[in-house]
């Protein structure tokens, strides 16, 4: 048993600081692509434990606002969550990166990823349960299906590399999530999701780490590619107001938002993922034949890699 | 026990009666407010029975946006309703009026009512439980203390005529109610709310009608009074940021949107009480002593009708 703990502390500072080096990574990645502006830090510590660093970016070449968000706390589950997770009020640790950008245009897709991974504890300190949970997603305004493709194409690579069963899986897992049961829609053109990975926690790091290694090979080919494609009030316009199922999406149903706000986390940390801007109009449906209209043939499960037209 | 159900289905019709004509004097109310825009109706039935008229205004000479939805339904109770609800998943019959209204001006106050009732059958088609919920809420963005007092003694002359209990009762109800606790704010100045009220239905219903008719009263005297303020981008700004306070409060917290959006009911009706445009801003505060900081001090429970300055 000692050998076992010994062996998952040594998990633990692991996965902490590969989280931290992933979100480095992103962090510099996104800035050389921006071209203009550059993160800014906040360090915040948790009331209960641990804290995280906190990265936003603004009013970029590119980037209008996002944030890339490290965290590594720990301390007593709160009552509410435990329940919620069927499990007992006890100790627990818990570290992600969590990214979100938001694009100035519409031509450019909106991105998230995150990775994570948790912890908790019996009362004499040995681990009770631990798994791995993850996932990333694209959200176009104005489609592209080849973008899809090598969004999508990248992170089966990424899962192959650890297990050929794992990309199909992960990728009705995201459709599945990425759900707006009120709007009958997908989020986006989906991507990953995975949550809850117990078993074998070795290959499921080396599985976060394939994968986050492969988020920006993914997504900033992508804004190269549309960084330069014209748009003008009309585009704006259909983004504001996509970006309000954004806003629903992650209020209404997003299990990360609601848990940090349930767990008094740092409000403008969980909330720096809401777009800058967001419209609601009573009953908007985009004209027929529009390029508009052509999202919604996006916004369903589509086999990605396979499918030659939409 | 049938001369009590005939005097329950006689209180069901006149309370949906009352509602109904609620709606159509608050309408032809705000329009003449307004002077431009006129509300368009879209009628609609529900899955499970019955249905609504939403009511919808927008660019108006005063409104940007607001919805008058009124609503009688009836069916089974969804399971996960009735679990929430802590009863059985039998049949419930539900009528109410909801009122939204986001004018396009900083300096007038958004505000929201509501006046609902309930009831739920036994097997054999007797009620097994009925009750009456409502409220009126004001949310000012440059606020005036005599605004706010008078919206609120309004509101307490309407409860008085009633019993003079209940103005209390309900004004700190509705400061609990409304309350972000991720931003530790009420979500505007407050007004009053109540909910399963089910002692007494006569006289429930006497208290909804008297404060239904005192809503317009409460408010319309404020568009007037504010509707030619100066404001330029700087209040624009401010406004759009506040309003996604707006959109935080009624998609992660409030009961209707949450209860609407779990039965399944129409989206576009329930979700017309978003804002027209929302902002976010990572970790905005406004400079001290501005007249933007001046609102937070309002974002608290205060005796409005005895306090002298603020």
């Amino acid at each position: 048993l000692n050998q076992i703990n010994q062996a998952a502390m040594a998990l633990k500072d692991s996965v902490q600081d590969y989280i931290e080096s992933l979100q480095n990574h992103i962090c510099s990645s996104i800035e050389a692509s921006d071209g203009r502006a550059k993160f800014e830090e906040e360090r915040w510590a948790h009331s209960s434990g641990g804290g995280g660093k906190t990265r936003v970016i603004q009013n970029g070449n590119v980037f209008e606002k996002g944030g890339v968000n490290f965290s590594a706390v720990h301390g007593k589950l709160p009552e509410k969550m435990a329940q919620k997770m069927n499990t007992d009020p006890t100790e627990y640790f818990a570290t992600g990166v969590s990214v979100v950008m938001h694009p100035y245009s519409p031509m450019i897709p909106t991105v998230h990823c995150n990775y994570r991974y948790f912890e908790q504890y019996h009362l004499d300190g040995s681990i009770k349960t631990a798994w791995f949970g993850g996932g990333a997603d694209l959200t176009p305004y104005y489609p592209h299906l080849e973008d899809v493709k090598h969004f999508h194409r990248t992170h089966q690579e990424a899962c192959d590399q650890i297990d050929k069963s794992l990309y199909p899986k992960f990728k009705s897992w995201c459709d599945e999530y990425f759900f707006l049961p009120h709007r009958n829609e997908t989020r986006g053109v989906g991507g990953i999701f995975f949550d809850y990975l117990k078993e074998d926690l070795t290959k499921q790091f080396a599985l976060i780490q394939s994968c986050g290694n492969a988020f920006t090979k993914a997504y900033l080919p992508l804004v190269e590619k549309r960084r330069h494609d014209l748009f003008g009030e009309n585009e704006k316009r259909f983004h504001r107001l996509r970006r309000g199922r954004y806003v629903e999406f992650n209020l209404v149903y997003d299990r990360g938002t609601l848990f940090g706000l349930e767990t008094r986390g740092r409000t403008e940390s969980i909330l720096m993922s809401l777009p800058p801007e967001a419209n609601w109009a009573y009953n908007f449906i985009p004209p027929e034949n529009s390029r508009e209209s052509e999202l919604y043939k996006y916004l369903k499960p589509h086999d990605w890699l396979t499918i030659d037209s939409i």
